[in-house]
């Protein structure tokens, strides 16, 4: 979980044989340093099938997710404790290093509400225990805020780094993304400055989700505060193309936000990678 | 329609006498070109009060809103129609030169689809008949693009181009909001460009819909862009602070996004109006 | 002089037939639409193998050049003509469409005080002789304003326009320089603002004169207001890497600003052409 | 050294009795943390009225300077560290913390070729013997790049790291200037984090010597990467206006950069003191 990678959306949704391949054979391609594996279906996966994959490839890898609402951890946080410790025994199955994402609800949950006490208190207990699960098993856990249409519940790196102080688990990590940054936060260096402590792993999405460098998002500010605060974590890119009506639906993608794979991957990655290593945050690309 | 203004959720939220009186007077003493005016519910406005304040005052204002799901066009374009009819002409008795906002739809209506032909023709008619209402109140009508999280239908400058072209009326104005651009934008001023025809109000917003100046927005690209298309419509502050419960709801705000009022007409109105001075949008703060 | 073309430093300093061939054939393998020629010593050019060498590579050509202190218009107004109608003659032999540049004086002139009367009036003088001379033979003419430590003349966009306004020629145009423009407009885009009426090429150069895309430019706020203008003239990336020790002397650059020709080519160039297109300035890269 | 400060530029450029008076009544008036003094004339400096004054307003203090050619380390090592002695002697009298600016050179100093070994090695060794001095005299000692055009010696903040870990004084740091940075650094936050180190004191400076927040300057980005590294040293506005000629010879200031004092002191310095608090930089402005 650190240099540059890349979300398995570029090459498909579905972590079946094939998607598997093509995703790990892609990464590979583009000399990337890790995958981040969607991992919507944990009881579905071939752990044997993906393990043997990433060894064949000596490609590194992690794990994302959102909840499903049934065990969203502010109504269920047994639910969710359950639930989330099957990701993780499957995510070490896989040989991945870390479960990160909306683990601590679902994309989508809003009550109509600001969070309250009893929704915070059942998410940090769930968390926690699920922290200690995933030290049992040598796995780094990450939470990630997102913007106030996708949760009421951690939007800012402010909120995530209360959550994780609350907590008080040692492995829990901050996960930002700049998409949800452009939204939340003021400025969006202020994300990094607020999640500094806890921050291991960042996405690098463009403001509309679309190719990297052809949105709002200020790059130099996101690279040059990750540099000042000697970030060493994962840089993961992540865009949304091609996506499956259910997905598009999740995530509000309702036109291309970007033209096609080449798009993002021969404009958009140079793009970030050239970024990276202008800030000494990756070596080479 | 011209000049700088600002929404009246900075004083209040409800226009009744008490709303409307400090609305007014407080727009007044921070020299305000103009007012929008929240018409929420249009039966409930005394209009001949507002009237006779905006006249005291010599106060330009419009009226903005977004629609009940009874009458969203998509679905009901003759409710829609009917509904819209008498807001115009509330807004007509009021004395304010023009109604927009999400006039084509709800602020949270989303399909989980992408719109479907037969929803943007039943907007099409709707906003159709309505232009023609408009036109012979002698009052201008806009639309305005939200993200893709507050409505499925139109979420850019361009997509609002199509349907006005479409509709065909030479009455209807596209209404930018720089925080939804910020958002769906491939670059803030990319929407700027996309609307240029048509584009006669904006509102100026932050990233986070806070104090002006302290998020994301990239504020010269939107004055110079402005200037370059020699923008002279109406530009209108647009911040939220202290949302009652329900309308925190609607626009997802579920925090304090800035300090107090103080902050965003102390600090944030100053350094909007500075940099519309620098782009010779407006004469003089 | 429209598209995008490239400053011929990228390959050679010296005009002479060795330098000539591999700046036009260089041009041509990166499908550039046009070359940017120094024309440094215009009595020294085999303007036959210039325009043979153009033909052939079917490459379009500006000249550009600053004037040796002799011949300063602003105290050898006769001087200047004398010396640019020789250099007009000389490009219009070449096969190329313009001359521009630091035509209306030297790199480098300085007083120690503001622009006087008499300094301006013989500038306009002698550039109004020139223009009529440059319309006799077909070819437009430019004036690139500098920053303040390479000339006391003209240093904006501003001064550039009052100045051909003073002349009232319909032939010079304003050639702008981004690395020019971050020092003396304020906000990048003003310049461009400012200059609009009579704006027909820029140059594409970082803030240090290195690499595009990894300095201090707003290329967003550049490339945005360029399309809000409806700008159609020629974009010409310049970058110094290897400068000869007498022209490192005269553009006060003392370090490498790039690592090398491939870092130019291969990451500016691309950043450059890409923002282009996706603001509509040219089709494709 | 720390807190938000304001060169004296604003108020007077001689350090008279009369300049004196107004620019420290000014600063206290303004609420200023310290003032940045013009030392340009050390012998005429009526120390003990400085040294009161300071103490009536409490106001701290520090010195800027270049130097005179005469005196220029790079060929006069020895001359330069005897008059240095005699300006940080004053600085002392004077009451105030540090002597700081073109302290290896003068403004305007260049060979017109990059820095020789020799020249380096001069100005090493004369800053080294003016360290020990400063240090008997507990002032802090500092060195501030300035752009190509003004010194060949020392343009970036990588330069000056190297400069301070050649001579390996603990008592020398950087001073960093936003307008300077805009011309040389490959991003304004890099040179922060080439200085990071050493950093102890920057000038806040628009693009164009104007009103802040006006120019080409990223504020954001140079606050951000300021919070980043945990900067506690001084911040400085310098804005250049109604400069005498002398001085604006020196600055290549042609023009007036910006419209008046109250331009800078009512829009300029409240924008950088906003967004200094926004950074958490300072408590309140």
């Amino acid at each position: 979980m650190e240099g540059f990678g890349v979300h398995t959306s570029m090459w498909t949704m579905a972590w079946d044989h094939d998607g598997a391949n093509r995703a790990v054979r892609g990464a590979s391609e583009y000399k990337m340093d890790f995958l981040e594996i969607a991992l919507l279906d944990a009881p579905s996966v071939d752990v044997l099938h993906t393990r043997a994959l990433l060894e064949q490839y000596r490609m590194r890898a992690v794990c994302s997710l959102g909840l499903p609402e049934a065990v969203w951890p502010s109504h269920n946080p047994e639910g969710a404790v359950e639930y989330l410790k099957l990701v993780f025994n499957t995510a070490k199955a896989m040989g991945t290093e870390a479960v990160s994402g909306v683990t601590y609800g679902g994309i989508g949950e809003r009550t109509g509400l600001p969070p309250t006490e009893t929704e915070l208190s059942n998410v940090a207990r769930a968390l926690g225990q699920i922290a200690r699960h995933a030290k049992s098993l040598g796995l780094l856990f990450g939470i990630e805020p997102v913007n106030r249409y996708e949760t009421h519940l951690i939007n800012t790196g402010w909120q995530a780094c209360e959550m994780i102080e609350r907590i008080g688990a040692d492995n829990i990590f901050i996960h930002l993304d700049t998409y949800h940054m452009n939204i939340e936060e003021k400025g969006v260096a202020n994300g990094i400055l607020d999640a500094r402590e806890h921050l291991k792993y960042i996405h690098l999405s463009e403001s509309d989700r679309g190719t990297p460098g052809e949105g709002c998002c200020n790059w130099d500010e996101v690279y040059a505060t990750l540099a000042a605060i000697n970030f060493n974590g994962g840089l993961a890119m992540e865009s949304f193309i091609n996506m499956p009506p259910e997905l598009a639906h999740g995530l509000s993608v309702w036109r291309p936000v970007a033209r096609d794979f080449e798009e993002v991957m021969n404009k958009g990655l140079p793009f970030l990678r050239n970024k990276a290593v202008q800030y000494s945050l990756i070596k080479k690309n």
